[in-house]
């Protein structure tokens, strides 16, 4: 029973792998996707109803699909082990939520949005985006705790300074702060600051430094993880194809060690042969 | 009168790619495009009058052009294979329609903009640009669609929690898709948080995370395009111009090749010479 | 007690150096700001007054910690000689006055705020990422001088020309700069030029170059920071690391020279054997 | 008198490119630029009416190098060829001009900022930045000849479309140019959109695919001039230095054909000495 369970679970893998089933599952995700937007759903026409029929088969083959992934676990556990397996699990679990669509119409169809979320565990292209979205988290925390600095101690000053001038904006910290995320931007930040000024003429010290600080530290996090991505997948293509300068140049210095090698040889040889000479004129004379 | 046509085509292409020729092509037909747009044709003064003799004459020498270039080809159906041919047939036949302006003004104005994609099939470097575009289509694709997995989840999160507050932005998930990328180029997108604030106070963490997971991706999406531009330009240059780095590199490896083969001779004729001369001791002894 | 002060020294170094203990201060400083920030120290339940108490260990921490370092060193002067000391000395000390929350309230919590930098001084990553920034700002002024005379001759054409169209926008140099300075960030500037293009119908053509020169400008600023910072970055990454192709290549060629030197050594003794056996021939004849 | 005024150049040039006088030269341009924008002339105190007399220091200093160098060279003619000669000579001659402050006062204060641009053909790091963005002019030419046609298009499609919704913003193609170009820059194009759609509820599709194309083109553009820049750059810096990868391989390249032509030496002596090796054996036997 267990080779039968593989034979599946190979049949599911390969058609599920395969481009043109790939690109009409998406097909159908999608245009079903944005039928629920359009809020086309309730004049049914023949086009609609097909599509609606294609969409349950989809349902159902990744609920299968899913079901022979887990069967051909030893444990269940195992299974629950690896990240993107919980993923899919959950997309799965809530598609499968019957849509009621006579009472609570709005949830229902709040619950079948997540359905597009089955487009990225499919595609192999959208799981390595997303991972490598992951990845730069932890890089980016830093900057982003840096850029919370400026913008607290920023909102500090304008709501102890600004309070007056209007209460909506710089009441406290926390809405000084959105209101600082709105000056970066750049969303009608000169109506802020006009109504700043009438007060304090000189303000526009206070959003000038901020706007330069602000875009000044988000380029550097820019180049940062430029410079970071560049340099990571560049040093892992070379090491995956053996190719690439770095290669070459590791190659040639080995070529050039094997040249020293052989010159000692020849060096230690003729050494020998001169010293054998020398030993010959000696003889000689 | 095959060779007539050869010579005709030679000559054409020749003028076509002429610098001096190109120049003032292009200058007739960007200034003819924006007397149109200037609305001034009606006031024909001398200048006009000759550039619109200048413009018909365009329109002719690309027609005769185009004719010398089909008539060049054997069948018909070769001429209509590249993409290129159907573009430029497509623009000149588009240019030839008669432009009545004392009835469907608007229209046939409308016809006459085109003429200014002559440009792109004429310019060299446009093309280039053309064809770099193009090909950038399939690895944007993902991206997009990731994008588009973002947009659709916030936007049926939006139209389901805010669709009371503001029916116009909000009515369903396409309109909300819309309103968010409206928020997504900044356009006055604090005018359509402190709306949905005032029912949902926490509803700023929808816009700043939506905010944050757009910008982010769109910057991996740059540096994406970047990297992949950066390296196929640069290995394409090399291999064209025989230079840079990789090149001499490449060069040098085979110089030190060459370096191990002569030692390799060497050693042998040493070795050679070696039993040689054990050869002549031992005679001598 | 010099060896006791060390002992302690090391042990706060190596406690504030402790990733668990970092991250427990981080929290405490940014939940503890957010609290300020919300407003809601008002209302004291359990986890605030704990909160309170780990903020007021916290900063007696830094203040014994600073103590130490500070008593650690021979003169108290040199102590204020390396910056980040005179940092940490001013955060200590401003997070030390006493916050009398009957009276004057805002000043008080103003002060407060700027304790969130000690966690630019205590955090490594933020130590170096402050550093960059320092860094870049020289390399930065050429750019903004030039950025400065654009805005300003731009600024001296708008004050004369649209003086009498907008008195608040245009009245002299310095709100012209402001004026401009909110065109380039794209805030409203199409009510500002549709304003002027009503007495100078051809004011368009000011705004559009001035928004392409100080895009245009800003590009290559960025560019010019890319590329600097770039090279400094991997040429200090290859000097530390002693890897990377530059340090590749100058292994290599040390490689070729010792090469070169072997051959100048058995040239030499083959010269001085041909020599000898030159001698030979001629002896034996 | 041909050496004097040699002398006379070299010290004037030697004190322009002096760094203490440069840095004074730039505070009092820069000063003083900024007090004519804050209006302040008028009320003379002392600190000002020393920056007047710093600034006619300037002026008089100036004309005077430049008189130096223009009697420097043999013939007038050869002092204008040289571009930054031109640029020189007008500003100075520009800040030259009396300015009678009773009368014309808006235009002396208009002919009085361009001394401004004194500083560009001062300090040599702006002059390098000047030429940089001279030399990038045209390669951006054919990208905004792309962008231009691509404005165009659409704006002849938008004024045959949306003339009756918006007359002041779609009347004729150059404003419907400008609109676009407004959109562009995200400033208010929802209201533009929102206005169109009342009529044609499919304008959506116009606007975005506009954006779309505006910005990937950019975007282009953009990386385009980034690796123009950062090949030209790098190269230019590894002639110039002698340093750097290039230059690391090319020497190295040059040491491996010395190794070669050694090795070459050294196996033509060794078949000489075998040769004669040999004959000494045919001799003795």
């Amino acid at each position: 029973m267990s080779t039968t369970f593989e034979i599946c679970r190979d049949r599911f893998e390969r058609l599920r792998a395969h481009k043109a089933f790939e690109l009409t599952v998406i097909t159908i995700i999608v245009v079903s996707a944005l039928l629920i937007g359009a809020k086309t759903y309730e004049e049914t026409n023949r086009f609609q109803q097909w599509l609606l029929v294609m969409d349950v088969a989809v349902t159902v083959f990744f609920l299968v699909e899913i079901l022979i992934r887990m069967a051909a676990e030893k444990r269940l556990r195992d299974f629950f082990r690896k990240g993107w397996n919980i993923f899919d699990f959950l997309i799965v679990t809530a598609s499968l939520i019957p849509l009621d669509d006579s009472e609570m119409v709005l949830l229902a169809r709040l619950l079948r949005i997540f359905r597009v979320l089955r487009l990225v565990s499919m595609i192999p292209e959208l799981r390595m985006l997303m991972a490598a979205l992951v990845k730069s988290i932890p890089r980016m925390g830093y900057v982003a705790l840096l850029m919370f600095i400026i913008f607290y101690i920023y909102a500090a000053i304008g709501s102890f300074l600004f309070a007056e001038v209007d209460e909506f904006l710089w009441a406290n910290i926390s809405t000084a702060m959105l209101t600082l995320f709105r000056v970066a931007t750049f969303e009608d930040w000169t109506d802020v600051m006009y109504a700043t000024q009438e007060l304090y003429a000189w303000s526009w010290i206070y959003y000038l430094t901020f706007i330069f600080l602000t875009a000044f530290i988000f380029l550097n996090m820019m180049i940062g993880i430029v410079l970071d991505v560049m340099q990571k997948e560049s040093a892992q293509m070379e090491i995956e194809s053996g190719e690439g300068e770095a290669a070459e140049l590791h190659g040639l210095r080995h070529d050039v060690r094997q040249l020293s090698a052989q010159l000692d040889r020849m060096e230690a040889a003729l050494g020998d042969r001169q010293r054998g000479a020398r030993v010959d004129r000696r003889v000689e004379d």
